[in-house]
């Protein structure tokens, strides 16, 4: 690198069009599986009111997480760190005209000010996906269909990723049992969400810390081992069920330990993690959130969704040799060379005639050595270049030079695309 | 609207399905266009660091229009205002292993703090085109040329819409001829710039304000009435001779007034205007910019671009009844009914089953009222309602209700995608 150059801000990403074509390609899969469940298409705005996210985003979020800032009148403006909020506040906006059940998803960039690691950014992007006007246990196996159809689309199987899921009202249920005092769940809940985090020692200390019992330190420790504790839950119970009918059961597991932090989580909880597990964060979480509607100003409605983030699982379909192999990082397959000054114009006009047909075509936009045109194709990618000169001009025919095979052979113009159109298809 | 609704940001836009279909068609457009003459998709981050704007992007858009904050470590981050500067970035922190020439494209959100009016927000999406190793009347015929194609894609012609071209080395010699002082110049460019903004006699005042004399006045009206003053200079007429074997002249004219404001260009400018002119905003601008490489630290590197905002191309667009009358709108083509409990699950695997065979399926996610199901799928535009009763179940059979026709009929469950497929193909 040159001189003093710029830097990029830290925590954002640069997209040269290598990395581009990886992203188009993940957002194009996630269009694909969204709208085969009959998931629509939309976007909020990226500037939001701090206010939208004071209700439920929960304290670290907005607190400590969020770009905010004032504008040039004073407003206090975030940079939106989550979709879900604004996915309320316009429903909110249009609760009376929209039909429910409704079927949103989005792909867009977000925001969030942690230290950037090994599958974290502070720009990213993140698939949303929601369902709202149902309250069933369906309902939340289909938002766990939709992701673990979009891990089948790409290939990674059930050795690699799972999904688990939990359930709020079945840990409530516990607690109540367990005499957990309701002030006090938040940090028991957190504490639970910290165990893989800590050694069991500092674990079990910072459960005392927080004022746990010993006999509920005992209980939970065995809750959270109860791989059959989902039977006590009738929800859970038709919630693998449907899983089951929707033929993805391998992908699913259940996980007591599962809490997620937002707050505003009421019924199932789920996350997706690496099996293997060297990324140790999780690829995504999502969940039931049936009071989010009620709480930013509208009617109350039933809602479940998730939110996956693009770096976390790029990492994992690196790892696993998954993102397809024959990403468009070409700019285009030919390349109309520009044989001298007098014949520019008549280069051009060929690439006109062969764009109109259809095909993707460079043009070398001034007269060079045709040697060095030629390497220029190669080096982006091309796969024929075309020569235009005084003789292939007087006499009505193209030289059309296939760059893998080496060959070069005079074509008559009215045959030209499709003699084109032969080569690329080999 | 009920209660307290927490409204959106000023400036910005919600994009429902509806529009959100809308910009997706756009990008798609975009897209094909860009890649027709061999342009790659980048992106740049969406904050940047303030200093890559203080070299070149005027002060209007620095000083006063950016979202200009510090993040929680104090560093001064800008929400982009526009792309050429990160452009310039990306380029010259890898000027060494890129193949030049090279054309890039992107379409992204941007803001700017104005006054939202028709045709114009504070968080707007953009079309930046460049092509960047050539310095060439041919390169700037090429990058007009990708422009007036995307006018013929959608369907406009050059009664609507006109793309404006002028040359600022040719101005400077008109300047140099007048004895226009090198200082006085960018006030005198601006100046250009407001005349059809305001009444003639004010715009004199204001040319005598500036100070100029009265012959400088009289040369500069004179000047911008020349509409052969393009043939002075000998690059104007070489890309006019490109615009031409490109097959794109009609929608091209020589405009001397047309300045562009910001500081980076170099040669070649251009705006594109609707003709009618109601909406007195032009659609996007560009040029020639040589020098803005090495004012970011990279090699010197000649380069011309555009960038045209989505706000007043779509505001255009619809005047004319150019959006595609038939963009997808509607969730899916298929609802899968639920009869009863007891075979909701029969229907989830039926929904899994066609989406397999590469269908949009809804699945209604509980039992419900079949009239009530059958409503929901006319509402949302569903082609086809399926039944799955205990008599369809136990005789292997799928009621597939037409709603376009009202028609129902049993169909075996093993020719049941080919049926939907008919239906959805007449």
């Amino acid at each position: 690198m040159a001189k003093n150059l710029i830097p990029p801000v830290k925590g954002t990403r640069d997209f040269y069009p290598e990395q581009m074509a990886v992203r188009t390609w993940l957002y194009n899969t996630l269009r694909q599986v969204a709208e085969s469940f009959g998931y629509q298409e939309w976007e909020a705005p990226i500037l939001e009111s701090l206010d939208l996210y004071a209700a439920k985003s929960g304290e670290e979020l907005v607190k400590e997480q969020s770009y905010v800032f004032r504008d040039r009148a004073g407003n206090e403006i975030t940079l939106r760190p989550e979709l879900t909020p604004s996915l309320a506040r316009l429903i909110a906006q249009k609760q009376q005209q929209l039909t429910f059940p409704l079927r949103w998803w989005s792909f867009g960039p977000f925001w969030r000010y942690e230290s950037p690691q090994k599958g974290r950014t502070r720009e990213f992007f993140q698939w949303n996906v929601d369902l709202l006007g149902v309250d069933s246990p369906e309902a939340d196996a289909e938002s766990v269909a939709v992701l673990a159809t979009f891990f089948q689309r790409v290939g990674l199987t059930p050795n690699e990723v799972l999904i688990l899921v939990n359930d709020r009202r079945l840990i409530e249920t516990q607690y109540d049992k367990f005499g957990v005092a309701k002030e006090m769940r938040p940090a028991v809940s957190s504490w639970i969400d910290r165990r893989g985090k800590l050694t069991p020692e500092a674990w079990e200390a910072y459960g005392r810390e927080i004022g746990l019992s010993e006999a509920q330190l005992a209980n939970l420790k065995f809750m959270l081992d109860d791989k059959d504790l989902w039977k006590q839950s009738p929800e859970q119970v038709r919630f693998y069920k449907a899983i089951e009918s929707l033929g993805l059961s391998r992908f699913v597991r259940f996980d007591p330990s599962i809490m997620r932090g937002l707050l505003y989580y009421t019924g199932t909880v789920f996350e997706a993690w690496e099996v293997g597990g060297e990324i140790r964060r999780s690829i995504l979480g999502g969940g039931r959130y049936d009071n989010l509607l009620a709480d930013v100003g509208g009617d109350p409605l039933p809602a479940v969704g998730f939110a996956m983030g693009d770096v976390v699982i790029t990492l994992i379909l690196e790892k696993y040799g998954l993102l397809p192999k024959d990403l468009p990082v070409y700019p285009a397959p030919v390349l109309v060379t520009v044989f001298d000054q007098d014949s520019t114009l008549a280069s051009f006009q060929l690439g006109t005639e062969l764009r109109q047909a259809g095909l993707k075509v460079l043009t070398y936009p001034a007269p060079d050595k045709l040697g060095k045109q030629f390497k220029y194709a190669d080096r982006v990618g091309a796969r024929i270049a075309l020569v235009l000169g005084p003789d292939e001009l007087s006499s009505g025919q193209v030289a059309v030079k296939d760059l893998r095979s080496g060959e070069q052979r005079l074509v008559k113009r009215e045959v030209l695309v499709e003699a084109v159109e032969t080569i690329l298809a080999m």
